[in-house]
């Protein structure tokens, strides 16, 4: 997919199949990426954002989301402030439910866009070794990714400030480094997690000129790393805070290749999901 | 319609047909409803919420509504704050106007769903009673199976605390009850209205408490009714205030039907007013 | 276009395409315009606006629009309050990018849609006269119109209040007035520009009625212009500030045929910027 090589698709689900995107966080990409997905495989996209009506009336989760069932859409995708909703309501609607991030949980999708980037640019998974580095604690992403890439056999390491990462985190399997130097050697991929600035009025770290000489990812300290690193972003990214602007835009940035990569996992999920066929055109 | 048939259409709109949606106020199942409708009977559905910059640059209605109807959509559906708007846009506009809710006044495609619901299960209208139980005074919902009930040969009894009965509402032709027991006792569809929490700090109840103890439905009031009473509600509910958890989800709600039927109901709506024709598969 | 001839389009843009529409300033009639212009070429309409989550992460316009062309649409239709916004990323991404208003900039969708309209009306555009009367100094519009009508051969006239026309404006080749009654004596076309409230309060004019009073267009002032005037405003308009309703509902008042020829004018554009093709029906 990445490197322009286009997500026209060449399968499509059918005509008539409505695909309902309930968004509880405020989310562009996200959205954005299922809503083009959706469309591209030819099916109906009907948005719902806590801009809207949700939850301003008191309706509980799982009565939102049956209301929504009765209209019999052939999936929906939830992103949700609390872990484990879309769990909570796949266990208990016939419709498929696509999780778009749950809270601190998790993010599939975003894990599986990242699996298939690096697969595309290192030609497989298995034996490799990623460094996640940023807020481990809070972060549904590296959850993902910690889970997706030991099961496809790449090693984890992780990498924060201790008030960043979870305690016991090395019972998830995963190497743990306090110095984002060492994390980083030796590595296949380098994974910069984006720092959300109301965790610095949560006193976890001092401030972002603090972490961002600590554990941000600048062309210093890139040159610790193997000449054909891949650099990961989830985005959006803060600009000289995690990863300063060289390094984003330099030649080891995968990050618009996951953006990109994103559409195309998608694009698969709903084919899978909501009962797609192929097209003889 | 109900029961799983599902709601895939054998009839089409023409394609190229624009279907607008102008939402002054916030609703979820309502927008959602004529969006999915739209877009299953392949029109396009662009949606303009309050929440957009509608009403924001001081533009009258009416210049909004023009403006819209330059574009020559094919129907616009108008929820809007004010009683009548509607109506009004409608005697001022070639372009046909759907009213999704004005003010206090009607909702005439939930009196039309709630009709199709009950005949679903009862196999006729006429010569059934109807109990309405809550907000009368403030309920568009209730002024519109008012009229639609006793149109289509039904008996409309309404009770709720005296403050939230409309004066003279016996004028309607509906028999006005002031205890719940004896306004559901023999009747074969009880339709319990929403609660507006906000209609407490205007003085027209005490407390939810009291509300829900003197006129919640609960399984021993339900106890009082007839065994193959209908539980209806126009939604979002309320659990445990004017409907207690059990008979929402019980076997004689049909809370959910009332939700897919609303889809059927607005589909052949637009299929009628934005010019639709059969397909042949 | 105006008048009723419809604006079904007799040319399609391909299946598949995919049209994105950024505004980080609220709009009902310019987005409304692009949205339907999009699905009537059989595009795809992703909308993603300033009320969604865009700009609250603190990523840059370039990111966010980078990660958007990621997704790989057909075009970018951006309204930015910064001038300068669509030519910043026009010269970044290989995406087209389509203004649909920038700060006090330009409007050039506007100025399309104006000069189709008097070319409607008065079956050419060279040697005409117009008078564009109001807050010249930021209005984008204005400024669209003046390059856009001095290319196609008209004279342009500018009239205002001091405070409100840009220093040294007739460098731009206009003709400058103060007062309103000379400015329109004459002219084949009069563009009443909206007033912004907001104006009145920065000390620009002291009040609205005393603007209306000496700029205001209405009956008595429009005897003043010639029998066959047009009169147009980008609308939204303010009724009895800078136009009467008597005027803006009039028989002069191109006001709506401006907003049905917008959408001709998008679809026009997406066609020709977003690889359209002919269709054989």
């Amino acid at each position: 997919m990445g490197g322009g090589k286009g997500t026209r698709p060449s399968k499509r689900i059918d005509g008539g199949k409505t695909v309902v995107g309930l968004f509880y966080e405020a989310s562009t990409r996200t959205r954005t990426s299922f809503e083009i997905a959706a469309k591209r495989m030819s099916a109906d996209f009907v948005s719902l954002t806590a801009s809207a009506s949700i939850a301003t009336k008191g309706e509980t989760l799982l009565d939102t989301a049956r209301n929504l069932a009765a209209m019999r859409p052939d999936a929906i995708i939830l992103r949700h402030n609390a872990s484990g909703a879309p769990h909570f309501l796949a266990a208990r609607l016939d419709c498929p439910i696509i999780n778009a991030g749950d809270g601190s949980h998790e993010h599939p999708t975003q894990a599986l866009l990242d699996a298939l980037t690096i697969r595309e640019h290192k030609g497989r998974l298995e034996g490799l070794t990623v460094a996640i580095v940023g807020d481990i604690l809070h972060s549904r992403v590296a959850r993902s990714n910690i889970f997706a890439m030991q099961k496809m056999g790449m090693q984890v390491r992780v990498c924060g400030p201790p008030t960043l990462l979870p305690r016991y985190v090395e019972s998830l399997g995963v190497e743990k480094f306090l110095r984002v130097e060492q994390a980083i050697a030796d590595v296949d991929v380098i994974m910069m997690l984006r720092i959300q600035r109301e965790r610095m009025g949560a006193g976890l770290f001092p401030t972002l000129r603090e972490y961002s000489k600590l554990f941000g990812l600048n062309v210093d300290r890139l040159k610790m790393a193997r000449p054909d690193v891949l650099i990961m972003h989830p985005g959006p990214i803060n600009r000289g805070v995690e990863i300063s602007p060289e390094v984003a835009d330099g030649p080891y940035s995968m990050i618009l290749d996951q953006v990109e990569n994103g559409l195309a996992i998608r694009m698969a999920l709903l084919y899978l999901l909501a009962g797609g066929q192929a097209t003889n055109n």
